[in-house]
């Protein structure tokens, strides 16, 4: 058990994919919570995180799941809150905390809001982690670990439900920071939603050329191409929902990086050299600032150069 | 020594960067050739070089670098191998094989082509490999291990040359396809020459930004556009001559991207949930070839997950 955490009595996960079975496995190794209930619709799913022993109770009703928990975490798509909440309002505990982990804030605020009790402490949170894989077996220990989760409190948010959920994300290994809901949608927007959507798009780019082969774009990937496909290879309905439910951000910097690409596009159309290069410069210094603050790996091609096997000559 | 290779007498390396010193490190724990000469203009790269033992002999001058070499390859920036050739064109040795690493092969092959003297056999090649990283510190043995070199002969190319070029390579641990210039630049510019400029692109846009402060573009680039940073990062000069020496084709699949991705955003603003679905969807499988064929770590993160300390609760 963590030093500096008094457990949660019992903590509800709705949903068990790669982030809600990362959460399970660090309540219980740090001991963060007395009991895990396991919620999730699907049968299959369920039984799966029974089979990795995840939690200690397993649910396929939601409503079930959260009777009697402190807290609530719900680890849905972001489409799919609205409808949660509603189904476990009249269920969940007076003096509860409520929160979940989606990608979107201020839509999870709206969705969320006009269900939950009187008496029942609603914070949003988002932890910025995660890999490309999917499903309960996706998650490990270590994936909140010097990552940032961010709390979106709402108007008259209760102080100590927000400090509450700050310490159990602290505990996981998260620093945590607070933001305003619209301020969070807009920061994600060019930090994670136009990355996703930029990678989706390319990659079906290549997908749907005829001049060259899905095989030559597989062989030869390593030359960039490859870097795109990790993110264009996240769960599609986490994302359709982020990018429907944070529409007018991810638009507006669409807007932007199009505009930049024109210029890019004009720049190479006219054979202007040096303005290529003031802007192939200028983007150095970004990486270097998130290897610095330990949000990314020194190593070369992100680590993974080592070979195969070694050569042995 | 390699088994089946007979080694080269003198091998000439023009320019030593990531590709030039790789190829070095390769020639002497291989045994492939008796000799290496290096040469570049900058004297703190071939101190640096020397320092490094990366060679034989080092040489400010290119042209005494080549002087009885029967391997010579121009690993300097696409923009630069016409003058180079031109320089050292009076110097190669009749029967010497004259080659490169350039990532854009037509325009080598004209700017080349003019340059060669009769008896000196051109056969243009470009190992699909390397980092973001640049310089003569930045190569290492393991670079084209499983990676393919594509051999791109010109008419009337020596046929006995390019299979002594080809087994150059695969000594040093590359897999080498034959390829149309033409052909190679379309490949490359979807498999590459795109990436980085879309990478490039956003991680600038992300720089102009004023509602988003680049702290926190840094704090939270690990939902997504840390993958972007890397490609972001390459050198600049380099990519430069990239996208001015394979402009058509870049520009074509830049038009390509950009129609795709006005349909995406189309879908986005008008809310079609289904069809973002359809999209992300067949993205995924890009990925599992791409891993299946050897080129890309199986895991999660490119495997950078591993958190800097163990948890010890």
């Amino acid at each position: 058990m963590s030093d500096d955490f008094s457990p949660f009595g019992r903590l509800a996960l709705i949903g068990i994919g790669l982030i809600g079975s990362s959460i399970a496995i660090n309540a219980k190794a740090r001991g963060l919570a007395r009991h895990i209930a396991i919620s999730t619709r699907s049968a299959q799913t369920l039984a799966r995180a029974e089979e990795l022993g995840l939690g200690d109770s397993y649910h396929r009703d939601a409503a079930e799941a959260v009777r009697d928990a402190d807290l609530v975490i719900l680890c849905v798509p972001v489409g799919s809150v609205g409808a949660v909440t509603q189904h476990i309002a009249n269920d969940l505990k007076p003096g509860s905390i409520l929160s979940d982990v989606g990608s979107v804030k201020g839509s999870i605020v709206a969705q969320m809001s006009p269900h939950v009790p009187e008496g029942v402490h609603l914070v949003p949170a988002h932890p910025i982690a995660g890999t490309e894989q999917s499903g309960p077996d996706a998650g490990f220990l270590e994936l909140f670990e010097k990552r940032w989760c961010i709390l979106t409190p709402i108007e008259g948010s209760n102080m100590a439900a927000v400090a509450r959920l700050k310490a159990f994300w602290e505990a996981c290994g998260s620093d945590v920071e607070e933001m305003a809901a619209d301020h969070h949608d807009l920061v994600l927007a060019i930090t994670s939603h136009l990355p996703h959507l930029i990678a989706y798009n390319i990659v079906g780019t290549a997908y749907d050329l005829e001049e060259v082969t899905q095989s030559e774009v597989v062989k030869y990937s390593a030359s960039g191409f490859r870097d795109f496909t990790r993110l264009a290879s996240s769960d599609p309905t986490m994302w359709r929902d982020v990018f429907l439910n944070n529409r007018e951000a991810t638009l507006e910097m669409l807007a932007r990086f199009s505009e930049d690409l024109s210029t890019l596009q004009r720049a190479i159309r006219d054979g202007r050299g040096e303005q290529l290069f003031e802007t192939f410069t200028k983007t150095r210094a970004i990486r270097r600032q998130i290897i610095e603050a330990g949000q990314e790996t020194a190593k070369p091609n992100f680590g993974r150069n080592k070979p195969p096997k070694k050569w042995e000559g």
